[in-house]
């Protein structure tokens, strides 16, 4: 197994839409010193995603609902943020301590929608996620093959909560170039007896590990990963959403 | 930041009840060509902690309860498996699906109480829990520097389960030498603003790294973290346990 090297990638501005995500992180891999191989997997922060993608909502031009109101009255919130995340919710799965735990259209079960509460809204401005995160690492992925003619993987992270644990980690919500799960079963342990229920999700265990160099101040949006084995496969992070009909907290 | 480099500890023997993890870890750091240096952090996998604890069960010593066997006759499970699992137990959060979560003792929630579904029941053995994973990687660590004079973190890993999210990710169960958490409250953004609600689990981000290189065929129960920047303190997981008033979801 040996070895993985998680390296911090430097030198990349503040994005903006339009900007062309490959290139910036081209510059960036140049300027920290690294050379792109095959196999090799950068891992993408959601924010300047988001950014190039132009998922920046003005909340001047937010008209909240009564329901907006009465939430952000009640939790002490801006009601134009309360309005952006009911209208990226299907349907809210908890709403109590100031916080609003949501499935979002995708499927994706998190705090406010992906809403960033913490470094978005600058000039009441605030970041929604990308409309298809997969998409979007594939783009990511496209445009570093077209530069560099190897391929590699992207993960796209974002910053969650979760239940029975306390602090913040970071997850896939996208990917591209491998499978986020590593499906161990029907293979044996040192005594060998087989192994059951063993599904890694490899992806979020890549997010978290780039997640300990990306400075929330989001001067660290990219981390480059080499050294862990995989295998090329398109993928696609929606296999890390549990099946509601499987999940026994939602 | 720059880099981080984490290595897989290879040479590492089964572990049985007595063994000195110290000595066994620093053994296969030699054989893997690390020399230790202040700051680094080594990630331990549970099951070598409580094996070298004796927290090893024989199944054919437990005489399961009335309410363990009606749940193993409608889960098809073990029924000594189901009563070694509550009598870790607290309180039932969930149980459907034939999965069973719990409140352990110390009031980590997770499935079947971190009793091993995988590859723990060897010859109708099972592997508990550490009893005190905080003081487990309290003597690890002091036995390294008592061996090397230098001090470095100890993290002490399980593979869990978590609701919405399929897959399963290594997270932090004990800890010495480094606060599991990362407070960024109070810090600011690029763009100036005040970062809210940031506190990173930085402990579960160095256990899902790791994860990335701890084989499940436990071949590889130990991983050398260098180059993450941290302030010594003395530490405990029991912080990554969100206060049963504030979670949502138990």
């Amino acid at each position: 197994m040996g070895s993985i090297t998680l390296t911090a990638v430097e030198g990349i501005p503040m994005v903006k839409e339009g900007d062309d995500l490959a290139a910036l992180l081209a510059a960036g891999l140049e300027k920290t010193g690294i050379k792109l191989a095959a196999r090799d997997i950068l891992v993408v922060c959601q924010k300047i995603v988001s950014k190039s993608e132009g998922r920046v909502v003005d909340l001047n031009g937010i008209r909240p609902s009564a329901f907006a109101d009465a939430l952000a009255r009640k939790w002490e919130k801006d009601p134009r943020a309360v309005e952006l995340v009911l209208r990226q919710t299907n349907r809210i799965v908890r709403n109590d301590h100031g916080v609003i735990i949501v499935e979002t259209g995708p499927g994706w079960v998190c705090a406010n929608a992906g809403v960033d509460e913490s470094n978005s809204l600058e000039d009441d401005r605030a970041i929604l996620l990308p409309v298809d995160p997969d998409a979007s690492a594939g783009r990511i992925r496209a445009g570093i093959r077209a530069r560099y003619g190897v391929d590699i993987a992207i993960v796209i992270t974002d910053t969650f909560g979760r239940p029975w644990r306390d602090g913040l980690t970071e997850i896939c919500l996208g990917i591209s170039g491998m499978n986020p799960m590593l499906d161990l079963r029907g293979s044996t342990d040192l005594g060998g007896r087989e192994l059951q229920h063993t599904v890694v999700a490899i992806a979020d265990e890549l997010a978290a590990a780039a997640g300990l160099l990306m400075e929330k101040s989001s001067a660290i949006p990219a981390v480059h990963v080499r050294g862990y084995a995989y295998e090329p496969f398109e993928g696609s992070a929606k296999v890390l959403i549990r099946p509601a009909e499987a999940d026994l907290f939602r």
